[in-house]
């Protein structure tokens, strides 16, 4: 019985010739990952009571993202707390006011394919893009994995996502996984994986492949797989990987849970409503709504093609005078590619404001949190109840073409009339 | 008699031929200024139950620069309720996402010559680098200011600081700024006005004229006046005042409580130290002293001026791996300036990090918070015990050669070797 791709990364990790879903396996992960707020400051106590070594310090990769700027002393003091524990355990992968962690780990060449990376944080999936198992885990579950390298696991089934055709103009992998998590549900796939497949995936740039992973916990599942190609060899080598690269593909006769079959030709830009990841329609149904601030970033989809999207819209243009509109790349590496590319000026020239990489925003504690009563169009990945502020204030997400139009006109508005030409 | 500047602006405001020294004048402002902190939200209930109409919605500017960005959901509905309060009074001069309002409404060309000023901010004395009389009051006294634009003031005294000669290689404004205050004392010029003169302060540019006056309340001075010249015309016509600039002086006669000389030439780099303002000591005699953060940015020192200095100091090396090094232009229209300029590129490719223009990290409760044990070398205004986070903390104040030094060292540093040439 043939294997999907995540049966295969999960019995390489299990060193077992093969598992089968539902069957629970002792597994060894490939990298650690810790944030600052769910890191080391959390798991420090635990961690040295149970012998405070590392199973392995190439292992293990901390990031300080959610703590930078720090917005209160607080975060101040769990921003030196992590980077002292890093220093003290000699960690050689500590990396901090570079941006959100898993942009972060994709760009230093921490994410390849067939790896296992358990992270602390719920969108750790979106190494997934790439072709590793990457899953979020609790910080008392890190603990053990600090310091064995192993945790237990239940092989997730698999829900296979085919997506073929050619996505139209204005539209985007943004629009491609709300209208995916729409129809699976935001619990629909849990403790499932995502396997995204057919020629509009393969199409997409290693950019927009990330949005498909890094959204799959929105449905619930434990990872989101893309099996991975030359785009994805190409993009490891620019970031210096010089190791080869595991083949990873789904045998033709591994068994799926379920498959979801779409024709992209047919797909029109998507917003996620307010206050549920799967109240998701066609922009024309909630376009003219009112926004107060717009936000383009998070590690969802603020990377350089995004930006580079709303800076084609936005050239020559200002943004609504009611709205702010501010634009958080998803690293300090992308601004500054994005800042030699001239896209920094194009969006400040048309009244955005530049931020910072964190994950402030996205998060609703630092740097463009939500107060009562407003309303936000976000590029990014949750629209929960409160994520971005105030419990009152409503969240939509849709892709940065939908976001840059909406900062245009100030209310939500289709992309489409926007673009030219396309940017993919 | 003869008046000082001083006097002459509060004659004028009070309608009367003269003023003396120590006399109680009821004034008329030119502009009330107030920020979102200390604004609308905290005057809105008593100014309602007064009447709630303003003396002249013309002379009314607001400025939303603490709240934003967010970093809590109090600071968003205080940031809303300013913006709404703003539309709902038609004020024709309302801004946010700018920066700093002491820099904004300079921008704006709501400073001029003459003007008397007031602010619901302590460094609202900055104004007094174009010949403003301009000084911080409190909320409650805003209200009965917007009611009637009206306020009591005593005329201050004046001291004269004269500095004359030319400032050495790697010494700035803010070395003259932080040796003044040395030697007045934080609480020497309490209610006094402080009146800087001589060649070396005709000398210096717009933009360091603002360092001495921007400070002045650092020597508990009511505000800092620099005689305005063609320079301080050639900038506001830059700003699109096109208005005639009143004349202004103090007369051969005035009578000064006392005045200072000084020989610019004889100036050292200069540090603030914690925890006073005028704990100031030359450069050296605190070179080596390990920091953890350094911040290049506020009201103060900013500018466009103060980032070409730091460029031109860090282009092509980098910043100290233990530290980080924050950017924060003084307004929006620098961030551009700088960036067109490629300042910004430069910083970031040495390690900085460029944040949005806001009053955060200078104030301790956004966007660069310190934590307990933290240091930080800073080319702001302030170092008490808690200004910028944990009371824990140390932060250290010097120019912006001296921080971009100490950003290159990761230990306080003396700028006078990095500079290859003056770039007044």
């Amino acid at each position: 019985m043939g294997m999907t791709m995540s049966e295969k990364i999960l019995a390489k990790a299990a060193r077992q010739s093969e598992v089968k879903a539902g069957e629970i396996v002792w597994v060894k992960a490939d990298i650690a990952m810790m944030h600052d707020l769910l890191g080391p400051w959390l798991i420090d106590g635990g961690f040295r009571r149970l012998g405070g070594r590392l199973f392995d310090k190439e292992k293990v990769v901390v990031v300080s993202d959610h703590c930078t700027p720090p917005a209160t002393v607080q975060q101040a003091d769990i921003l030196k707390f992590t980077r002292d524990w890093a220093r003290n355990q000699d960690l050689p992968y500590y990396y901090e006011f570079e941006g959100p962690c898993h942009q972060v780990i994709v760009e230093h060449g921490h994410v390849r394919p067939g790896r296992l990376i358990l992270g602390t944080d719920s969108h750790t999936c979106m190494a997934g893009g790439l072709g590793a198992f990457a899953t979020g885990i609790g910080s008392t579950e890190m603990i053990g994995v600090l310091l064995t390298g192993e945790t237990w696991m239940k092989v997730p089934e698999t829900i296979k996502v085919v997506w073929d055709g050619e996505l139209p103009h204005g539209v985007y992998a943004k629009d491609i996984v709300l209208k995916t998590i729409k129809d699976i549900g935001h619990a629909g796939a849990t403790y499932q994986t995502l396997e995204f497949s057919g020629s509009a995936i393969r199409g997409l740039s290693m950019d927009e492949r990330l949005v498909l992973s890094n959204m799959a916990v929105e449905a619930g599942a434990k990872t989101g797989l893309i099996e991975p190609d030359e785009k994805v060899i190409k993009f490891l080598r620019s970031k210096g990987v010089t190791d080869e690269i595991d083949d990873l593909f789904s045998d033709k006769d591994a068994v799926y849970t379920r498959t979801l079959h779409y024709n992209a030709s047919d797909l029109e830009p998507q917003v996620a409503c307010p206050h549920e990841i799967d109240n998701v329609h066609p922009v024309n149904a909630v376009e003219g709504k009112t926004v107060d601030q717009v936000y383009l970033g998070s590690c969802t989809n603020g990377r350089l093609s995004d930006l580079r999207i709303a800076a084609d819209i936005l050239k020559g243009k200002k943004i609504a005078n009611h709205i702010r509109c501010l634009v958080v790349p998803a690293s300090q590496h992308i601004w500054m590619e994005a800042n030699k590319e001239g896209i920094l000026d194009i969006l400040t020239e048309a009244g955005c404001i530049v931020n910072m990489p964190s994950c402030g925003a996205c998060g609703g504690f630092t740097s463009g949190v939500i107060g009562a009563g407003e309303v936000v169009m976000s590029s990014s990945n949750r629209n929960f109840r409160g994520r971005m502020g105030s419990p009152d204030g409503e969240v939509y997400l849709g892709s940065p073409a939908t976001v840059a139009a909406t900062a245009i006109e100030g209310k939500i508005a289709d992309p489409r009339k926007y673009l030219l030409q396309g940017v993919r």
